[in-house]
């Protein structure tokens, strides 16, 4: 499977403010390129922090574009992936709407009962991993339901997890030209973080793209 | 004043990591623009969080950039500034040896006989504000001592606070092509965040140096 990790930051590394609020980082220019990388992958995966905060759609949002995947012969819309060890999407998260297929990674303790509820509204549930989901596993199992390219938006917490398990193979960031600070708001990789051995990425292209600029890694 | 903040960080907007360790961030090419960029200023400015935890001398280290400010008239190193509002810069600190001038920028309650401390290991204390120092006030007082020139190198919490009082012109952010990732690492700009009015930059310049990126923006 090939993972690409794409986000949008503030100059200072920021994906929201400390309250978690979504803040429009990025322009319009930054808008199309991600419904281009979108309608090009056969999944869009987001961490259930993500789901829980902006309750995205994570659909492509132009009409030709859906188009042309269908002519391609794909599904009109990417499949939806969310990394929620404890299976905690809401069953009315809008990602689990009818638009596209949406695959939910869980561990294997989740509470009793989310899992059926899950499937009742229509998603598909990978049980992987004992109290957090092993996303090395969950990942073959996306990639035997057809997943070969796999668009990661984030949050924070996932994208520090997936370098963390050595599965990002490239990564884009807008970083926008703007403040926002916080020693407590989420960053592009949070969660424990490295103390050493830290992943090294080679600078693939860099880009000034509407206000601010696009950096793009190879991992 | 003009006030440049210049500071490396990781892909993912982190200084060092949670532990504060200094991680090599910047390679040999940023090290010797941000020796021009000291050899330039009239003084060079960090946080006492940074003194703590690095303990930096932040002089020009290029003995040709030091012959060049004196043949200037300047005195061979910038001066050294602290924010460092409770007076916790060790005497024996780095940056309080003889090499160049040392402004302490204390507010008013920092502990008693402190103040005296420092002024006994020649720093010069500047006091501004009641329980936090008062930046535009103690800048004031710089520009009284000649400081016309300011560079400051970080920490997080001193560029959040600089941004806050609308007092930064110039960013400089050279982006290392690595992840350090982890919630509590400090990052470019810290402190509480802002919710909303974020500071809006302009990116004066991109230029790919060593493996990593220098963004310039203009505040």
């Amino acid at each position: 499977m090939h993972v690409v990790v794409n986000a949008a930051m503030s100059a200072d590394g920021k994906l929201s403010t400390r309250r978690r609020e979504q803040v429009d980082i990025s322009g319009a220019d930054d808008f199309r390129r991600v419904d281009e990388l979108r309608a090009s992958v056969d999944a869009v995966m987001v961490g259930v922090g993500t789901v829980l905060a902006d309750d995205p759609s994570l659909t492509v949002d132009d009409p030709e574009l859906v188009a042309e995947r269908e002519a391609r012969g794909e599904s009109p819309q990417p499949a939806r992936v969310v990394a929620d060890s404890h299976a905690r999407t809401p069953p009315d998260a809008t990602l689990l709407d009818d638009a596209a297929e949406t695959f939910v990674l869980c561990a294997e303790e989740e509470p009793p009962g989310h899992h059926e509820t899950l499937e009742d509204v229509g998603a598909t549930v990978v049980v992987a991993g004992e109290n957090r989901v092993a996303l090395p596993e969950a990942f073959e199992e996306l990639q035997a339901h057809g997943v070969e390219d796999l668009m990661v938006e984030g949050g924070g917490e996932l994208i520090f997890s997936l370098f963390a398990a050595d599965l990002v193979d490239d990564l884009s960031v807008y970083v926008a030209p703007k403040i926002i600070g916080g020693r407590e708001a989420p960053t592009l990789a949070d969660g424990d973080g490295f103390v050493g051995d830290f992943p090294e990425l080679e600078v693939a292209a860099v880009e000034r793209l509407g206000d601010g600029v696009l950096l793009e890694y190879e991992c």
